[in-house]
């Protein structure tokens, strides 16, 4: 078989599953959770043995320790994977749920509806938890889902799919509304983005590269983010003690991510009070400090930023530092430079905290609380499978309502139009 | 100016007005549109004169005598304009509406606030009236729109286009968040198609070439349909009265419009008593029937349908008609062929409507009740800017909350993350 056809057919298969996925009921789709989780813990030694052939693999290729640590399916994995199926099945199913419903003076009743979105398509690197990850979800919600993982991870997402398929056909689910792209052929990808009448949405995530790649070639729609750059501004109105938590927390609580704080912005009113003490807890905590022109004459462990340093995603220990006017100034600083993922306001003033809530642009707007709640579990969405800076369909982390869509169920006595 | 340079500023410009509109309060922005209707109406000799110039060119190219009716701006076509205005000031703004509000364990309060898209292109054919009609129902939302409409609409959409400008200028309002493509030239169409930067999403309208075109070369989302191919449904339980009354009006009512119905299925049980009145009454309307086997064998009226006539949409005075065995091969023949536009079943019995409204996958989901009630005003949301059968973001009519997105706002007194 050619890839393309390799392709096709899955992407028929996943089809025809995702239209008797639609019809199950509740109990049955977290029966087929509970299984999946099941046989996950029981195959743990064929897991890790099918695992060990990718880490080899990855090993010679000479992966950084960091790659290889994302790659291994550890006991602890094992176990956070079986343990996340079981907390998907405990989440409400969106499916069904009426959004909406009114009647019409002609007696036309009208109600919006939940139904699953059909078959997604998730691109992803690295990390195999991902794809046992990524199935719970998508499947809770009634879908197919088809996943194309890092090639450096296939031998472990085959075994993955594996147990995944069987679980689904013990539990009387279509076995294939979970199907791995077996080849590491990345030819795989574009032909995958290309089966829009079999394909309704594409989730890519990773690095920036990766999903413009996606963007560029997709026929389907696309759920993504591009980056983070998230902001936090301190006004003049702060509490001082709580916007150092909050900044330090944004910061260097888990750097590398994409709700993390990568610029700064202080009003120029305190800035000479808050930034001594703020730059004391980040040289604690080994963040680097890069600053605007006053930043530095104010902080001289700043070094001098660069134009480039204002749209920049560090997802590492380093931040940008800028003093601005007031909060207008701030405002078109983050319209400038923010790729409208998270923003945080830290203010005891009222109007404030109403004009920031509403004229940033962003996902998730904060106020006096740190940029890394915007996570869908934090935010009480039960789980994420993503974050979306796109604003069509889902603005912010996309849970388990965000795999759905609605229709409409019209029901009627005979209605015509005239 | 090259045409790239003036689609890029025209999106810079869209950009901008965008962050504008996006802070309007709903008075300014009803104020803006009464003052767009006013002036529509001062204006109407102008109109109709810088109209003349597109109708003499559509006559001396040998336009269709239909298609210059389209481009027509008549006295009425004038009013239809200025009152469509007025009813969507009347509406209510979407914008700052609060979908959901819930606070965590750890004390954040999360609401989900619709915000408008931001920038929305509108790509269209011929009507100059769906300048003013697309236009009003985007700044409403706190949008700004760049339309491209017929080339052969030029003059006329370029006087809409300054009358628009005039009042949103005098209003106070961004005059950019309403903006013709002033070239003829095609690539304006590509190039915007591009501008992923500036523009949030595109709504085509038009027949499935300009559409299927548009999903290929666009990075923006996309909200579309192809095509509808609607599908009735008389169960042996219907009240054939009722049938005949729906199937004549889905398929006679409008033939010309997606939510016509192209197909009519026929429970076995009950065809040959149903089907020989229906024929009666599709012949006094004029509608060719093209059946089934089954169906040739009871009306002698009936041309053979072919295999192209399941999928096809007719958007004339034309239908196919087959006969199936039940419920479940009707919703299988609708899985086959349709386009996930609308459907409906005549039936008296209560659970094979649960069954259908439940299977069926189409944006509009209908009992006993004509096919042609998808559509925006019809369904309660006031007026639409088309249909979507895509499932992301809008599956169905696009009214004004459809043309606007959820952010998420989260109040705190100081959390971080542990």
């Amino acid at each position: 078989m050619t890839i393309e056809s390799i392709i096709v057919d899955m992407a028929k298969k996943a089809r025809e599953a995702s239209i008797q996925m639609a019809k199950l009921e509740e109990a049955d789709k977290n029966a087929a959770l509970l299984k999946i989780a099941e046989k996950i813990e029981q195959e743990a030694l064929f897991l890790q043995s099918e695992n060990k052939k990718d880490l080899e693999r990855a090993r010679e290729m000479g992966l950084t320790d960091a790659m290889i640590d994302r790659l291994t399916l550890s006991d602890a994995v094992i176990k956070s994977m079986a343990d996340g199926l079981r907390f998907v099945a405990g989440l409400n199913d969106p499916v069904g749920a009426v959004t909406g419903t009114w009647t019409r003076p002609n007696g036309l009743q009208i109600s919006r509806v939940r139904i699953p979105l059909g078959v997604i398509g998730m691109i992803y690197e690295s990390r195999p938890n991902v794809t046992v990850d990524a199935a719970g979800l998508c499947l809770k919600a009634g879908n197919a889902i088809i996943l194309r993982g890092g090639s450096e991870a296939l031998d472990s997402n085959q075994a993955l799919a594996g147990i995944i398929n069987k679980a689904l056909k013990e539990s009387g689910l279509p076995e294939n509304a979970a199907q791995v792209v077996p080849v590491r052929d990345r030819d795989a990808v574009n032909i995958l983005l290309k089966q829009e009448e079999y394909v309704d949405l594409i989730i890519p995530r990773g690095g920036e590269g990766l999903i413009r790649a996606v963007v560029e070639n997709s026929k389907i729609p696309v759920l993504k983010h591009y980056k983070g750059v998230c902001h936090v501004f301190v006004d003049d109105s702060a509490d001082f003690t709580m916007a150092e938590e909050i900044c330090l927390n944004s910061k260097a609580h888990r750097p590398g991510v994409c709700n993390a704080m990568e610029t700064l912005l202080v009003h120029k009113s305190v800035a000479d009070k808050f930034l001594p003490g703020m730059a004391e807890r980040f040289k604690q905590a080994g963040v680097e400090l890069r600053g605007c022109e006053k930043t530095c004459a104010i902080l001289s462990e700043a070094s001098a930023a660069k134009e480039e340093d204002w749209p920049a995603e560090y997802l590492d220990l380093i931040v940008a530092v800028k003093i601005v006017d007031d909060i207008d100034d701030a405002i078109n600083h983050i319209s400038k430079y923010s790729s409208n993922h998270t923003e945080s306001i830290v203010t005891s003033d009222y109007e404030r905290s109403r004009k920031f809530t509403r004229q940033v642009d962003s996902s998730a707007v904060i106020v006096n609380a740190s940029t890394r709640f915007n996570d869908g579990g934090e935010l009480g969405l039960g789980a994420e499978i993503g974050i979306s800076t796109s604003k069509l369909h889902a603005f912010g982390p996309m849970g388990l309502e965000e795999l759905t869509t609605t229709k409409f169920v019209v029901l009627g006595s005979g209605q015509v139009r005239t």
